[in-house]
C-alpha cells in the first residue's frame, strides 16, 4: 500500500448548473470517505485548457497535500491520455488530462517525478458512454490513490518528460524598452492580470526609471503608476496594483478595467516608460514569470 | 435508534445566488455535525421539477448510501406533502415534496419500501414564516434520520403507491419507422440528449439499418452517424453521441447544438432510417428509457 | 489555548467564477483539517456591504457554533481594520473587515463581547501582493482560531463600542398612518423582501385594520392581502407573504414580483390601510425590525 491522503483539490470546466460536478464528489465519497473535495473554481471557461491552467498555477501554492484534480479536456473520450503525476516525493498527485493543462503547476511544485497512464481499467466505473471521463476515471481512481493505492498500479508508466507541455506567455520586447504584455486573466471585479510582474520592469529598465508608466491597450495610451492597494488608485483614473500574486494588474479603485478598457484574457497590453520613449533598450533576456508562490 | 448515515446527496432550484443553500447545510451541521453533503446540482430551473427529477435520476447510480435530499417544490407551504421514502432495505432514504420529484430515481433505485409523511412538528424548526421548507422542515429531519431516527418516528406512514408519480416521456412512434423522441436535457455544453438509448434503435429497427440516422428538428433534416467521443464526429457536423448515461445525444464537436438548431429541454426530435424513408415500421411496442445505472 | 471550533460559516462576494474562495478553503484546510466550511453566498453583489450584511443578519440564527467569516470588502489592502469579534462567552467569533458588514449580526447574535484587530502578523501567510486579504490573513486567522488559538493572541484588542456600526433600514411614518418601507432583498424567485414585519403592522395600526392592504410603488398602486403560502395569493394578483424570516414579501404565485413592479433592493415601497387613507395615524414610534431569530 502507498501513502494515504485526505484531500482532493478540484478544477474543472463543468460549471455547476448540472450534476457533473456532484458525480464526481459522489464517487469519490462512495469509494474514499475519508476524502474532503475542496473546489478550487468549476467554472473555468469551456475547453479553455489556458485559463485553467492558469488558475492551476494561481492556486498551486496553496492548495494542501494531497491530490490536484484538474479537468479541461476537449478531448474527453479520445485518444488523449489521463495521467497521474507524482511531485514532491509523494506529497502532490496531479490527475487531469494530458494536453498541457496540468503542465505549469507541477512545474511549480517541482516538477513530475513520476506519471503513469491511467489505463488500468479495474480502477474506472463501467459506463453506457465514454464521454464523462472525470466521473468514470478520474473520481475512482483518485479516490482509490486516496486509499493507499501506489500510482503503479494505475496503469502504464509514462516518460514525464513526454508529457504535453503547457505554455504560459512570457512578455516580449518592444521598441525602445517597452515590454509587451498579455492579459493573463480578468477576475471576478475587472481587474485585468498581465504576465509580469514588478521585479521584472527593474530587470528590464534598472531601478531609476520613475514610477510613471505608459500602458497602451491598441491604439489607447493611459499613464499609470504602480500601487499596492486599490484605494491608492488615483480616483477615477486606472492603476497598475500589485495583486496578491504579485502581479501586475491594470485596475480601477471600484471599477471594472476590464469594462473600461474593452480588454479581455490573451489581449496584448504595452507598457513603455513614461518620459523615456527615446531611451535605448537595455534589456536583452526574456523575464520568467511568478505566479505567486507562497514564501 | 435505526439505522445511522452518513451522506446526504442534495439537488435543489435554490441557486447559490442567496443563502438558501447555506441555512440548509448550516441547520444539518448543527444537528447532525458527523455528515457530509454533496451538493448534486442547486442550478434546477426554477419551479421545474421535470428537470429536477431527470437530474436525479441521472444521478441516483452514483450516489453513496445515505439521504437523498431533493427539493424543486413550486407549492412550498401549502398542503403538499413533504415526504421520506426508504428505498434497499435502508440502503437509502429519499426527502423531498410528493410532487413527482423523486418518483423515477425511487423507480431507479428499486421502489419505495416504505414511506412517511413529515408531519410529526417535534422535528421541525420553528419559523417565523412557512415558505422555506427546506430549512425548517428537510433539513432538520434529514439530520435526525442521519442520527438513527426511525422513519416512523417522523410522521404518518402513507401507501408509497399513493404518491405523486413522475413522468419520464418515452419515444413515441411516427410514420415510416420513425421514431418521436424529446430532448431532455441540454448539458452545459449544448449537447442535447434525447429520451433514447442506442439499444432502443435496434429493438425497433433490429440491426441491418445501416449506420446513419436522419435526426429532424421541425422543418430541418440533418444526417448523423451514432458515435462514442466527440472526436468522431465529422468535422463541423453534429453526431449522435452516446452520452455518460447511455443516451442518444445531438451533439458538435466543441460547440453548442443546442444554439446551432435552436433545441431545448422539451423540444420534439425524430430520428429515422436514412435510406429507408419507405420502409415499413417493425415496431410494435414502446421501449424503456434507460438512465445510466451503474452496471 | 483557547476554546477549539469545528465549523465556519463563510460569506463572501467573491462569487465562485475563479478560485478565490478555493484558496481560501484550501488555506484553513492545510492549518486546521478538522475544520468543515459552510458556504453560506459568494454571490453577494460586488462590493455590497449593505447587501451582505442582511444576508448574514438573516442567515445568524441557523449557523452551528463557530466562527463566521464574511468578507465583502471595497477596502481591502487599506487602512480598514480586520477584525476578530466574540459573542455569545465564546460561542461564536466573527471574521471579517471593520466596514458594517458584521454588525447587525453580531447585534443579533448578543453582541460584542470582545475584539481585536488582526495585527500579529505572525498568524498571517506572507504574499506577493496585498490585495487578497480572506486568502492571506482571514483564512489562516479562521484557522488558527479553529486550532485554539485565543483571540488577543491574535493583535490589538479593541473597544466593541469603536467598531463601525451597521444600519439596517427602519420603516418611517408617512401621510395618514401609512407607512414607508423599503425593499431588503429579491430573492432568486423573485420576491421582494420589505423591512417589516406582520406585528409591526398591528403594532402601528392596531387590530382593527382589516386584511387588505394599499401597497404603493412610486404611482402604482395594488391591493394586497397577508398570506402564509404563495398558493394563497389570489391567481394572478400579487400578495404579501410571511417570508421564513418573518417579514412581509411582496410575492405572486410562480411569477417574479421585482420584474412585474420593476422593485429592486433600496426601493420604497408604501403600506397603507386599504379603506382607510382618512384615519388618523395611530403610531409614534419607529418599529424594531426583526430578522427571524429561532424561537
Amino acid at each position: 500500500m502507498g501513502r494515504r491522503y485526505e484531500t482532493i483539490s478540484f478544477l474543472s470546466d463543468f460549471g455547476t448548473v448540472d450534476e457533473s460536478v456532484g458525480l464526481v464528489k459522489a464517487v469519490i465519497r462512495d469509494i474514499a470517505a475519508h476524502v474532503a473535495v475542496i473546489d478550487l473554481s468549476h467554472e473555468i471557461p469551456v475547453f479553455d485548457v489556458r485559463a485553467g491552467s492558469l488558475a492551476l498555477a494561481r492556486s498551486i501554492a496553496y492548495v494542501p497535500s494531497g491530490l490536484i484534480l484538474a479537468v479541461v479536456d476537449p478531448g474527453a473520450g479520445t485518444a488523449r491520455k489521463c495521467v497521474a503525476i507524482e511531485v514532491g516525493g509523494g506529497e502532490g498527485v496531479f490527475l487531469g488530462p494530458d494536453n498541457g493543462l496540468l503542465a505549469p503547476a507541477v512545474a511549480m511544485a517541482g516538477g513530475a517525478e513520476r506519471a503513469f497512464a491511467l489505463t488500468n481499467g479495474e480502477f474506472h466505473l463501467s459506463s453506457p458512454g465514454a464521454t464523462h471521463a472525470a466521473r468514470d476515471i478520474f473520481a475512482p481512481v483518485a479516490a482509490a490513490i486516496c486509499n493507499g493505492t501506489d500510482l503503479a498500479e494505475l496503469g502504464d508508466e509514462v516518460d514525464a518528460a513526454l508529457l504535453m507541455p503547457g505554455v504560459i506567455p512570457l512578455p516580449r520586447d518592444g521598441t525602445n524598452g517597452a515590454l509587451i504584455c498579455e492579459v493573463l486573466w480578468v477576475d471576478r471585479f475587472g481587474n485585468a492580470q498581465l504576465n509580469i510582474g514588478e521585479d521584472d520592469l527593474s530587470e528590464a529598465w534598472g531601478d531609476d526609471w520613475g514610477s510613471q508608466l505608459r500602458v497602451s491597450f491598441g491604439e489607447e495610451h493611459r499613464s499609470m503608476k504602480i500601487v499596492r492597494a486599490y484605494d491608492d488608485i488615483a480616483p477615477g483614473g486606472p492603476g497598475l496594483i500589485v495583486d496578491s500574486f504579485g502581479m501586475l494588474t491594470v485596475a480601477f479603485d471600484r471599477d471594472s478595467a476590464s469594462n473600461r478598457f474593452g480588454i479581455a484574457p490573451t489581449d496584448q497590453v504595452t507598457l513603455a516608460r513614461y518620459d523615456d520613449d527615446a531611451a535605448a533598450p537595455k534589456r536583452g533576456t526574456t523575464t520568467s514569470v511568478t505566479l505567486g508562490p507562497r514564501h
